[in-house]
This record gives structure tokens, C-alpha cells and sequence, in this order.
């Protein structure tokens, strides 16, 4: 009945997988699968590691196999751990009860988002700027629109990202067919950019010397550095994008733990209507990681080569491959807005002045992140951010960081990232989440201070490769 | 400041956009945008139409503004509109609340979805053709799924629709770059394969004269004519993949409206699992078109043609361009499927024989389909679909879809769909949903039955073009 196909050499044991999806996966043999006669994707076969974060899942698994009592503290992705505010929790628990009435049942909303929280992004975010409502697309999440941004750019753009920067960058780059091939040499994508961002330049590339790019992927407050970009620095990045005719995605999911007058939003600075789009997320003020909520602005300003509005291609990309975020997660998002809700105050530390419940928790981090700069500093290790982050950005020069992370990992029980995660910038350095329990904070903090201050010698014997 | 840059000729008035895009982004002129140098998607720029829906909407806002009186009836989009049973927005609800408790705080969940909801989608849909755990992948619905699934794939495949149907796999092919350019002519994608499924071959392609191509996307029950495939005709349709060293990727979220022995899975088929991918929604059986909740299989033993699994590459696709689907929704998920949920039945009519409260939602549509098939039978057209989909495929010999569906909106104020948005060999039909509250399906039954039996000529008298 089935025909033979010109069968694969590798269906029966040799494998081309990497291991660790295969681990991750459950996958031990192929032996019982069938070729079809598709081929692979040759863009995901470029794709060199896992991603990062479900790589450390598997890594963190892997050492309560070895240690099952450990008590493990993860300071690794940045997940939050504190509870989201009860004014905005119970306000998606009615929306959802309310959809078994015949009064509060809604089906489908607009693809692009709820008009009323369309709204409310762009008077909270970005009244003095004037972003208008439509400008304003509801997402599920920032990290799934990088990536419906790659649809709408295509293979042809050429990007430049800052280096180190966060993953979804490089990953979807790749995946979308931008990057060329990987060069083992560099640890680099041929065709991508690296902004090198380091203490050496106050974590800002040097424009002169930075190839024009058709996109310029620029995240601030940065993932995983902590460093927000000053005014200044971002208008020479706006100025250079306007220079070049290219267009700046700029991330500003951290923004709202900007404490000092770095700019919040690209929109801020003068002209980057016309070259700049904006990715942001509620997951990381509201708690939100699990819910699922963010936004993208495309202004209506900027323009493709040929005069077409970008902000039509994104409107039609969202319309075809994504279908809203959920209802309920929206009606959580308006909470956090609402005239109760909170108001953005650029004067205040605190980003949301009227709610006292979200600043609460930012605070709450934001202390974690002292604790955590504090104990750094006092072993004499530099740490970079912290202050507009939640991110600690520890350097040990002349080590690994993937030894680094193992060696924490296997003296003192905590999962941090591995900086190389982030691209070849972050060889040496480790990122330390501060998000988590003030409790498990200050234990992790005692056991990298009792780890590294009674063994000084420690980081020097890590075998220096990886 | 800024240099001048070779600007576009299109910068100030000359519109490429379609006027469609335009109105609804209430874009009106571009006169005051600023041109990059980045070059618009040449894959966008193929793109015909807005995307069906969205178009369809515009058109009923239009009518709105014309008769602002008007009780307009939409069988359009097929948007669930029965509230949620109440155990499954209760479980949701509580869900929701506890995000604002220490013991209920979640933050990211897995990529993948939660374990236990991926266990239960398994033990329910698939317990008897041994879909393993591993392989459910929890999504925010099948269409973001097709879009990560083409994603997965890359520009390089060829891939096969059926036509008519659904306009996500075609757009999306053409947004990655499969589909090569459209052809006025025949109004279809150069690089596309059609295959004909209409009443003349019981809906069903032939597929000796069916040219292989990598991947054939295939929907039962079907979207829009309401065809399941026969289990016969499954087992060609595997066969034939299997012959060809093809991909079938199978949409499935109509299988709940399943009322005879058609599959409800593809994976129903022996052999299907080392040829077909599955996508499925809670979105038609559970009223989560808003929720956002669906799934996808894909088999260990599905491989590419180097014998790479395809699952390690969606995985990876997941990981990367998706962060799961909203831990509330999957809240909700897991409750429809709980113990006191519902069990897969094939030996009833309802595919949920212990949740009563899914079953009647799903058994009201389903007296709604019959109420107007029975409509458009009294007067005399051919009504196909409506027992295994909550659709109906109505023929309107010689005439064209966009017309028909005019000029009832015109008429009777009642929102229909096109039969050509669906693709050429809808040119003749429209699609009516059978999702709405009874007295207004009744009310439009007897609109309907008013126009067309009171005006004998009427259809004759369409304008025959578009």
C-alpha cells in the first residue's frame, strides 16, 4: 500500500538533533519515525543552541536529579514571583465569570485589541507624545510579537541588535531567514550586526563605527545588562536611524523600573515617530508573565521605502496570524489603567503613582536588586545595572559563563543565566534576576557571599571554556 | 539635522495602499510620514485582499452608516455567541482571583502549556489512537498556530489547500513566502496547489490528478463548506501523503459538530501519525473564541526528509516566537475536560457525553444549522454543510459571491460571507454561520424566505460581476 521512499540514512539511530531538545522532549530514538520527503527548514537548522530560558529549565532539572533535597533558588529567567494586585486579579475573575451570562459573554474582539485598552496604553504610555489609539496593537506578549514583526519585515531587512541583547532577537532572526549562516569563530550570525554594549561604552555602541542596518533592535531599560539608555544616548540612536532610513524596534518591557530620567518610551525623543516602532509588555510591572499581555505601537509616521505605511502591513499581520489576546487578560490589563489604576509620573520614581499596589511590587524588586548590587559589590565583583532593572549584570573577567553559571549552580544551589546566552558580548558575565521572594533573596545573597568570599580562589579554578 | 533621504515618490498623496486598509486604520493620507530606506516585504506586497473578516466587518460598519435603524444579523464570522457554561468560567474566575494570593501566584508556564492540560487534551481526543502527552502543544488558538506553523516550515515548500478554504493557510503561505505570485486570471497563487472540492466530487479532491507538493493543508469538517472527509476519504488522503513523502497538517476545530461517523482526527487514519500534523481549538465547542485556547499534535514520529523530527523544530518555534497560552484560559481548558467534563464519545451524536452543559451549547447550533438549511432548501437552493459544522454552504448558480452577499445585506440586513474569500471555487456560494441566538437565526430565516420566495427574480437581477 505505502510506497518506499528514498529513505533518510539518519531514521534509524544516527542522530541530528541536539541533545538536549531530544532530553527535553522525551525523544530517545528515532528508529520508529517515517521521512516524508519534506525537507527541513534550512533557517532552523542554522539555529546553533535551545533557547536559552527552556535550556536553563532543563539544566536546573538536570541538577535536582543529582541534588533531590536541594533547595534550589532561580535567579535565572525573569520570572515574577509576587502576587498580582487583588483589584486587578478580581477583576479578570469577573470578566470571567461574567462570560457565562448572556450579558457578560463576548466571542471574538478585534484582532488588534480591545478599543478601550487601546486607549488607555496610549494615554497612560504615551499621552505627551501623542501616540494615538490606533496606533496601539494588543499583543499577547512582546516576545510573540518580535516575532510577528519578523513576518512582516521578511528575510531581505538586515538587523543589528545590541550585543549582549535578549535572544528572541537573534533567534527569530534566524528563523525568518535575515542572519546567514553561524560563524564558530565569532559566535556570530554573518549578517546580523552586533552592537558591542559594555561598561567600556557605557553600554552604548559606537554609531560611528556601526554598519547601517534596516532594523535596529534596541531594548532599554536592557535586557540582560540593566542599563537604561540616557536621553542623549537615544538621540543619537533616533538620529542615526533617521541618518540611515532605518527603523529602531525599540523593547521597553522594563521601562516602568526606570528610577532616574532615562526616557521610557523611543516616542520620547524628537522624530522617532518616523523611524521607530515600540514593544512593551504588562508582564513585568502587573505580574503578568503567565497572563499574557503586552502592545506594540507603529506609528502611522513611519513609512517603507516606497511611501507604504508600515502600520498597514503590521494591521494585516495581526489580523492573519494572531487573533487578539485573551478577553480576560485584556479586562486585566484595563484594570491596571483605569483611573484607579495608575498614571504615568515621570517625576516619581515610581512609574504608576496612582496605584500603590503595582509601585508596591516594582518596589519590591527594586529592593531585591539593591540587595543583590550590594552583595556583588561587597565581594568585588563589578555589577552593572540594577537600577533601572531588575536585572544584576555581574562581570568575573577571564571565565566562562557558562562554567560560571554551572559552578554557582553546584556550590550554592542557584540558577542564574549565563551571559554568553545573550550573545558573544556576555562571554564573561553572568545576569542575576532580582525578581523572587524577599526571603530567597537574601538567602541566595548569603550563600554567593559565604561561596565567594570563602573560597576567593573558586572562580579562578573554573575550567576556562565552554 | 537629519539628512534628506531619497524619499519616496509616494510620500505625498499617491496611495499603494488598498482603500480598504486605509479606512480601517483611519489612515487618510501619508502625506506627513517620513520614508526609511527599508524596503517593504515583497511577500506582503503580494497579498490581494485584506483579510476576509476584518473586510467583512468594514462592510457591515458601512451598512450601519447607511441605515443607522437597521437590525443587522450577522451569520458572518462564525463567532461563538452562547455564554460559557458556568462550571468552566467559575474554574477561570477562581483562577483568575488567586493570581492575587502567595499559594496562586503563577508566572511563566511552560511554552507547551501546562502538563496536566496537555495530559487531558491527550486522554480525551487522542486516548484511542495513542497520542502520547508530549506531543500536544497548547496554543492561543489554531490560527496563530497555522502562522508558527509556517513559520516552522520556511519559503521553500510547496504546499495544497483545498478550495475553497479557510484564508489563513493561503495568507499565511504567501506571507512566508511559499506562494509565489498571484494570477489575475485564475485568481490564484502561482505556486499554489488548489484542489477542487465541491459537490461535484462530494467535497473531496481528486487526487490522481492532484499534484504532490510538501505539505496539503486539509480542514474537516470544513471551513466553509461544512464537509467532513469520509473515513474513506481519509484513508486516501494519508495514502496518497504517504505516497508522495508529503505533510498533511489538519485542522480539526470543527470535529465537536461531528453528528456521523466522519474521523474526528486525522490520527484516526492508520498511519496518519507519520504524515500529519493536527490543529484543534476550544474555541467552537467551548465558546473560547475570545478566551483564545486551542492545540496542535505533532507526532514523534513524523520527520523530516533527513529524518530530523518535526517536533523538535515546532518545539523550538514555540519556545521562541510563543510563551504559551494565558494561564487562565488553560484553567479554563482543563475544566472542560476534567473528569466531570467531558470524554470523547464516538458511538453519539455529541462528541461530549459527560458534560451536558457543552453538549446542549454545541446541540443548540446545531438545531440553528438545521433551521436554515431547511431555509434555503423550502426555497429551492442547494444548502450543503450543516450536519458535521455549524455551517452552510448555499449555491447561487451563475452568480457571484460578493454580489449575492450585497445584496442580501442590502436587502435583509443580514451579514453573510463571500464565498470567494474563501478562494476561487467559492465564487458561487456563500457561507452562513449557524452561531447566533435562536430567535435571531429565526428572524433571519424568515427574512431570508421573505426576499427571496416575495422577489423570484431577484438573484437573477445581480449585477453578475466583482
Amino acid at each position: 500500500m505505502y510506497k518506499l521512499l528514498a529513505c533518510c540514512s539518519m531514521a534509524s539511530g544516527i542522530s541530528l538533533q541536539p541533545k538536549m531538545v531530544q532530553a527535553s522532549l522525551g525523544v530517545q530514538k528515532q528508529g520508529n519515525g517515517h521521512c516524508t520527503n519534506v525537507p527541513r527548514n534550512v533557517n532552523l537548522e542554522k539555529l546553533q543552541n535551545n533557547y536559552l530560558f527552556p535550556e536553563i529549565s532543563k539544566r536546573e532539572l538536570q541538577h535536582l536529579d543529582k541534588y533531590p533535597s536541594a533547595k534550589v533558588i532561580s535567579l535565572g529567567i525573569g520570572d515574577t514571583t509576587e502576587p498580582i494586585p487583588e483589584k486587578i486579579s478580581l477583576s479578570m475573575a469577573n470578566y470571567a465569570h461574567a462570560l457565562s451570562t448572556a450579558e457578560g459573554y463576548r466571542g471574538y474582539g478585534a484582532e488588534q485589541g480591545n478599543q478601550v485598552l487601546r486607549k488607555a496604553i496610549a494615554e497612560t504610555f504615551y499621552k505627551n507624545v501623542l501616540i494615538r489609539d490606533q496606533e496601539v496593537f494588543v499583543s499577547d506578549g512582546s516576545q510573540c510579537d518580535i516575532s510577528r514583526l519578523q513576518l512582516l519585515l521578511g528575510s531581505k531587512v538586515t538587523i543589528a541588535v545590541q550585543d549582549p541583547s535578549f535572544p528572541a532577537y537573534i533567534d527569530s532572526s534566524v528563523i525568518i531567514g535575515q542572519a546567514g549562516d553561524f560563524q564558530d569563530k565569532t559566535g556570530k550570525y554573518q549578517n546580523i550586526v552586533y552592537m558591542q554594549c559594555g561598561p567600556e561604552n557605557n553600554f552604548f555602541p559606537d554609531l560611528t563605527t556601526t554598519p547601517r542596518t534596516d532594523i535596529i533592535f534596541f531594548c532599554s531599560p536592557n535586557n540582560p545588562t540593566g542599563h537604561a539608555a540616557t536621553r542623549k544616548q537615544l538621540q543619537q540612536l533616533v538620529e542615526f536611524a533617521r541618518d540611515n532610513g532605518s527603523i529602531i524596534i525599540f523593547d521597553s518591557a522594563y521601562a516602568a523600573y526606570i528610577t532616574d530620567d532615562s526616557p521610557k518610551s523611543i516616542f520620547e525623543i524628537p522624530g522617532a515617530k518616523e523611524v521607530a516602532i515600540e514593544i512593551s509588555s504588562f508582564s513585568k510591572f502587573a505580574g503578568f508573565t503567565g497572563v499574557r499581555l503586552g502592545w506594540t505601537v507603529v506609528p502611522e509616521e513611519l513609512l517603507f521605502s516606497s511611501g507604504f505605511p508600515v502600520i498597514n502591513d503590521f494591521n494585516r499581520i495581526v489580523c492573519t496570524c494572531f487573533n487578539g489576546a485573551s478577553n480576560i487578560a485584556q479586562a486585566g490589563g484595563l484594570a491596571c489603567l483605569s483611573s484607579e489604576g495608575f498614571q504615568r509620573n515621570r517625576t516619581t520614581e515610581c512609574l504608576l503613582e496612582n496605584s500603590q499596589a503595582i509601585c508596591s511590587v516594582i518596589d519590591y524588586y527594586k529592593e531585591n536588586t539593591k540587595i543583590l548590587v550590594n552583595t556583588f559589590a561587597s565581594l568585588g565583583l563589578k555589577a552593572y545595572g540594577g537600577v533601572n532593572a531588575p536585572y544584576v549584570w555581574v562581570h568575573f573577567p577571564g571565565l566562562k559563563s557558562w562554567n560560571v553559571f554551572a559552578e554557582i549552580l553546584e556550590k550554592t544551589h542557584i540558577i542564574t543565566v549565563p551571559g554568553s546566552g545573550f550573545g558573544p558580548g556576555g562571554a564573561e558575565y553572568i545576569r542575576v534576576s532580582a525578581f523572587g521572594q524577599r526571603e530567597r533573596i537574601m538567602e541566595a545573597s548569603w550563600r554567593l557571599e559565604k561561596l565567594i568570599s570563602n573560597e576567593k580562589a573558586l572562580f579562578n579554578s573554573v575550567e576556562n571554556k565552554e
